[in-house]
């Protein structure tokens, strides 16, 4: 009824903005986008101010979609009547979502024509807006699968889009005002990050990640009462694709959520392989299974994505805008704006403030902010990490000298993040010859983390960027990588000439470093360089620590004789210097922050040592407790 | 299944511990007690420690219980055969849950016989265990309904008792250890007390009060999920019987709550008293109503009333002690002993730490005590009370400069506890001589407030208690004292001689003080002497702040000439001085103070005077939070 009358009186407004001769068929809340059907969908877009003036005077979302869209298989047969041979077109992916069809082609140049010509021709035949993009250069299974998956399940998902829109522009009841977070997880601990957000209106929770070599199960607190039932959530929001914040979000599902996951695009990819490789490695451990692959499925028809920037509603009252938070492909600091300007509250998730090779430092500039809850991983007093550069130096030092006395170097790293950083550094390491050119071997799911990487470009630094369509300059294609994808290269890996492996996992819980240590640990030529944080009661953390033998499995035990080395410096992570300083940076000041996602003693010095240098309000909250921020 | 075993072990165990020749026939919790059937009940009492053995070894409350009671009916005639007549009995009354038979008598040294004969053939003759009291002096319209209400659900309170009592004993499954607070309300306000305590296993309610004159409903936040489903609520505890803390109680039942009340046995009839004349003032001002006396009955039903300092187990890891809190009768300070030493957790409710007419000062040593909520109503800096004996002094003085000009003093009060300090001031003013005598007449609830305090002595201070009973001096059947219950009389008293006039509502927002204002306001002779807090927003604080005319209804208008006096010092509360040596005093000292029940500034300062001179970290919470207390 409500509902209805608003959609009737939105449909005014536009018919007085649009010029005479358009027709407005239809107005729809589709998730958290106002949809205007048209018949004239190209005259629409030829109005090249009007969706700027409808957004902003309607303060929606505007999408355009035509009244008639062609099917997809009759719609990919008029594309490729239209486009010229010469084009290359890989793939076409009609995303009923946007009313969009993605053409995938290496020269995009031919499917766009000239002036755009060709892809003119393209929306007058189809209805579709053609949407072109140069075809990745790496073929990403996953990317491939998603897309697959999304377009079996167009119906269902058209069906849930239209329910989500209308929940999210239902009527507000409450007088009440009031805005709150609860603790759920990832408090004075690192691991299992899950937030609620919540209004007398509307709930939402901000990541819902497992806790690695945990005591107990491992999952956040998702039995108290404040998150039930699971079907009135409004929303879930995941600010990056690492395990310890998505990992169960597909057990919301299986709980009974059935409520949309806004993430980017590039984070809901890396979240979903990485969903249904940490359930492969749950089951190769024998342990209790939490979810099946089909609630991996059901997460992802569920999702919805947005671009940094995009300030979209995700409640009645509360409007969700992701930012680059620089830590990985995706990653995001997640803003929200609650109520008409009520409040502001930003969860950084896990964030780099400084610059990397892949990404731009994260973010410090909001429009409104009042609380902050920001990640502390290094926020100890001591926890300085060395200059990139210096780190790369190190890095190239170790690999020099290892080579040169005919040993091979073994990087365990994370499929996603530190593997690509250390890519690149290698990389341009062997092509300024500041290192031997040597095959770099990649084991494990780091090629196809890669892969998602070059599929999204727009979600790298600029440098990089340049580099790849300026330059024509491809890092990530480098001769010197080579995929591991088999046992017999893995053999002949070892047995074979001095190179550098990365591989997984990167805290030699398992995965394929287990191979090469077994292999390749008894041999002092050799040498393990570790990139990355090694958690307490990893096998990594051992090595690390001294230990000389080590078990594989039950039975074996593995003799250390490699050198170890670590390289610190390539963390994803702002080191303490970094934190501070973003809290010095971020405009406007916040008037409360909160620390949370590091050890105790890190969340604590961090809050106390910001209220004394900056006189913010701080707290290092434990979990389970709910702050009132207004 | 498992409760069965318990149940069966137990009874092993008492088996093990009874004297040859006692049957045991059945053993079984009844709400928090571990009830003993036996065919004997009287050798089981004879066995003086017996029973304290048993709760020592068994760490239960145990009552004994005849396996065969008699009929009520046939029970009362047996008694009377047996008692002389000139005992006087007035009531006996049969309470199905402690299998006791209450004796209400004038004599009651003539029911007990020589040495304890009569009772003993008492016990003989119906198996209930005689307890005997002396009739009060007034009766109580409030206590004798109780009770018979309470007659007529016994089979229904008996099934009751038996599930909440395997609730409480049931298993603990939960590994997690921790327990919160959670701010339903009355934080940085006064009014609309409600404060959940959980731990992973169990959820139990302190208090839910209204908020007078309050903008919103004026209920605590009771939508919000953490206390979700009602039915899983293991228990609500109720400190005293004022609105603020227990008007909203019934509501619970309306919404779905199934489970005890617990409070002191002066608390159950004192609130109960309130929530009905609430309801009756509620329909007077043709304001919403929230529940009705349906829903009041359903309260009793579901009370269980423990006295001070019975250890109480309410929920598988929660024990409950009351302990006395000053303020009103039976009001309690609620400890809370959580898991197995775990931790301890205390809420003052309203409290005075100095003496009164009526009651000892509150408890401050407790066995252990990690937490304390603590009321700050006077916490801020300046908020110091004239001592006891100066805000007599200046009451008398009131009253002999007003009958001396031949004018009526008219005293607005809260029916329970100041009405009381009050008349006890003035009996022993004009007992001793310090001011006339002339007639103090009671209107409103009073009366039956002094009934309820009259049959509950051992609530009482020992001075007062001594005074009533050692010297058969009951100050409150003083023939000053009328009772004001007709119109008539009311017109009367208006027309009459100089006199006082104590009566609801002591805020001045309704009641018949309105009716003796509007007839004495317009001579200056008269005097209204405030003695109680007015809040901001009722017609007291108006008229104190000095408006000199005050509308009566929606047309009148009165015109207040009489004289205007505060007396300040008859508070029921702890002021700022008292507060702090509480908290100094308080046995052992805890290591965190949350200060509530207060205005916002008042909490604060607390909190922080607090934290400055004792050092023990506090916190002034808002409504809505949750904190973790370990």
């Amino acid at each position: 009824m409500v509902i209805e009358e608003r959609l009737k009186e939105l449909r005014d407004k536009i018919n007085e903005k649009v010029p005479a001769g358009i027709t407005v068929s239809q107005v729809e809340f589709e998730g958290p986008e106002l949809a205007i059907y048209t018949d004239d969908p190209k005259r629409f877009a030829d109005e090249a101010d009007l969706i700027r003036i409808l957004a902003r005077d309607l303060r929606k979302r505007i999408v355009i979609r035509p009244t008639i869209l062609e099917e997809p298989e009759k719609a990919v047969n008029d594309i490729k009547s239209v486009v010229p041979e010469g084009a290359g077109i890989t793939d076409i992916f009609f995303d009923a979502d946007t009313g969009e069809v993605l053409i995938e082609a290496e020269k995009p140049g031919v499917v766009i024509g000239k002036n755009g010509a060709t892809l003119r021709e393209i929306t007058k035949a189809i209805g579709w807006t053609p949407k072109v993009v140069r075809t990745p250069p790496i073929e990403s299974t996953t990317v491939k699968q998603v897309r697959q998956f999304m377009r079996s399940v167009n119906d269902e998902r058209k069906d849930f889009l239209r329910t989500i829109g209308r929940r999210i522009h239902r009527e507000i009841t409450n007088k009440d005002q009031w805005v709150r977070v609860t603790t759920l997880g990832c408090c004075r601990e690192v691991g299992r990050a899950a937030f609620l957000l919540s209004t007398p209106e509307s709930k939402v929770l901000i990541d819902c990640g497992e806790k690695p070599d945990n005591n107990n199960n491992g999952t956040p607190y998702l039995y108290v009462p404040e998150i039930h039932p699971l079907s009135q959530l409004d929303a879930v929001v995941l600010t990056h694709a690492h395990l310890d914040h998505c990992a169960l979000i597909p057990l919301l599902y299986k709980y009974g959520y059935e409520g949309p996951v806004y993430s980017t695009p590039p984070t809901r990819d890396l979240a979903s392989m990485l969903q249904l490789d940490y359930l492969e490695v749950i089951r190769k451990e024998d342990k209790k299974i939490p979810y099946t692959s089909a609630d991996v499925k059901s997460y992802l028809k569920h999702s919805i994505v947005l671009n940094y920037g995009s300030v979209t509603d995700i409640a009645p009252d509360i409007k969700l805008t992701f930012h680059n938070a620089g830590h990985i492909l995706g990653s995001a600091i997640a803003h929200f704006h609650l109520g008409d300007g009520l409040y502001n509250i930003a969860f950084t998730g896990d964030f780099n403030y400084g610059k990397s090779r892949l990404f731009n430092p994260a973010v410090s500039t909001f429009p409104r902010l009042e609380a902050l809850f920001m990640e502390s991983t290094y926020g100890g007093a001591n926890d300085m990490q060395p200059a990139r550069k210096d780190a790369e130096e190190k890095l190239y030092e170790t690999v020099n000298k290892v080579l040169e006395r005919s040993g091979k170097v073994i990087i365990p790293a994370f499929a996603v993040g530190r593997s690509q950083e250390v890519m690149l550094a290698l990389e341009e390491g062997m092509r300024l010859g500041k290192i031997p050119n040597v095959k770099i071997y990649l084991d494990g799911m780091i090629k196809e983390a890669t892969a998602i990487h070059t599929t999204y470009p727009e979600y790298l630094n600029s440098d990089l960027r340049n580099l790849i369509f300026r330059e024509g300059l491809n890092p990530f294609l480098a001769e010197c990588f080579v995929q591991v994808d088999s046992n017999e290269l893995r053999e002949k890996v070892v047995l074979g000439d001095p190179c550098v492996i990365i591989t997984t996992s990167g805290m030699m819980n398992g995965g394929p470093v287990m191979e090469y240590l077994h292999n390749l640990a008894g041999d002092e030529k050799n040498a393990l360089v570790f990139v990355g944080y090694q958690a307490d009661g990893t096998l990594g953390r051992r090595i690390q620590k001294g230990w000389r033998e080590v078990p594989l499995g039950r039975r074996e035990t593995i003799v250390i004789n490699l050198e170890i080395v670590t390289v610190d410096g390539f963390s994803g992570h702002s080191d303490r210097r970094q934190l501070m300083n973003f809290v010095g940076h971020v405009q406007p000041h916040p008037e409360k922050i909160f620390t949370i996602h590091g050890d105790e003693n890190k969340t604590i010095d961090l809050a106390s040592s910001i209220y004394k240098r900056y006189h913010i309000e701080t707290h290092s909250p434990m979990n389970l407790e709910t702050y009132r921020m207004i």
